[in-house]
């Protein structure tokens, strides 16, 4: 039996309870949509890592190697704590930043509060794809015909945010559409019932009212970053798919279907 | 500022983050609707146990203490183990064993699988309500002017179950239909966003049909309780509040507004 399964949050989903499916991560606001950001930029490739020393000691391990390519200077370092910059790095995590004069040909060394967590919980998975709006029906097509596919949601400090369920709830709903026999848990139905309540507001692209309302939009919006939250609710600004290696730790562009 | 908080697991709260608040606790399918069928027949308490052999203690100690007043008799056992009843307990937790015959005057010891253990996740509130679609008109009142209200659900062995979900959004919207100016939590407008999709199906006595298909509605069709989806799914049949008083571990019948 195809199965279809949504997480409103890493820690409803036991790492090895991913083996086998395609993992999709969402972080709204923002890793995954500066992550598409970053590449759709010419970033060579973006390094997620869970802490800010162990983004340091990769980033020197990363720059040495690269040095030994003849290929330095190619490292940035990006990421935030509490949505701002952190000291001593060259980017924060606003989508914004991530632009092809800055980011172009480099590799960058990112930590975020959830989304990086939550792409490292789903490393056990088969795939692991990044999701956003702003790449919305990459993503559709790349899982419409995979039989188990797990859409996990990074949330905000192990709370459950609304961007990200929504976005979790439009892809479960075309994937259903594709898919009408798939078996779906409780999480995908209900994302699915709260994506339909939008929906017409949603398409005539409205979508950044409940992204301004939702705690990732609120948090955004307190420290002056409220301009990417009309980024992230571009949908389909890109028709690329970010995909993490976990054997080599990168995310890089998947080939599109 | 008043607030509303929605969680769709005892887990996604900490006991304490509830101090102050009034808790309503919902498990449909079926802690709670078997609980208001329980005192709607005339049980005199329910006491909610987490263990099966806590719950036959705590019931010999209360047997005891009747036999002292001159009561004895007065006491049944009550609960589930994978929605199965439980060896040697006088009653399942199916609200359709819950008759004046059987719980007329009687004192409950019930221990199920999620229901109670939602309850006693919450004794730290200020107070604690229970709710089900049953009872949810009586709900709505009892709530409607209060300035603090986390609404949690009892899901099933950790996995977040679509029909308490949806009580949750009913709950939820007529809330914030009250106080439009209210501070909601990301899960209460997810449920609220949830509820208004079903509404129009709902309201039209349809609530059957995702009952069925949620996880708690699969796992009664496999051991034979469908019958309990019905009679779960009919709303507002009783015009009762039954509140968990944690300082003696009953649940009765509060005094409605």
């Amino acid at each position: 039996m195809r199965q279809l399964r949504v997480y409103f949050l890493p820690c409803l989903v036991e790492p090895q309870a991913l083996v086998g499916a395609t993992a999709v991560v969402i972080d709204v606001l923002r890793a995954t949509t500066t992550i598409v950001h970053a590449l759709a930029a010419g970033a060579d490739a973006v390094v997620p890592c869970l802490e800010i020393d162990e983004t340091r000691r990769a980033a020197e391990q990363g720059a040495r190697n690269s040095s030994a390519d003849g290929a330095d200077g190619r490292i940035l370092l990006g990421g935030e704590r509490g949505g701002q910059p952190i000291p001593g790095f060259d980017l924060g995590n606003s989508p914004a930043e991530y632009v092809p004069e800055v980011v172009g040909g480099k590799r960058i060394y990112l930590t975020t509060t959830n989304g990086t967590k939550a792409l490292l919980h789903c490393r056990q998975a088969r795939r692991i794809l990044l999701a956003a709006f702003v790449n919305f029906s990459a993503v559709c097509r790349a899982i419409g015909q995979d039989s188990d596919v797990a859409i996990v949601c990074a949330g905000t400090d192990q709370e459950i945010t609304r961007e990200d369920v929504l976005l979790a709830g439009a892809l479960a709903d075309e994937f259903v559409r594709r898919q009408p026999s798939v078996r779906a848990n409780d999480q995908a139905w209900l994302a699915i019932d709260a994506w339909r309540t939008m929906r017409t507001e949603l398409t005539s692209g409205k979508l950044i009212s409940p992204l301004r309302d939702s705690i990732g939009g609120r948090n955004l919006i307190e420290i002056g970053q409220e301009r990417d939250i009309e980024i992230a609710a571009t949908i389909d600004k890109f028709d690329l798919l970010p995909e993490f290696d976990a054997g080599s730790g990168q995310i890089r562009f998947a080939a599109l279907a």
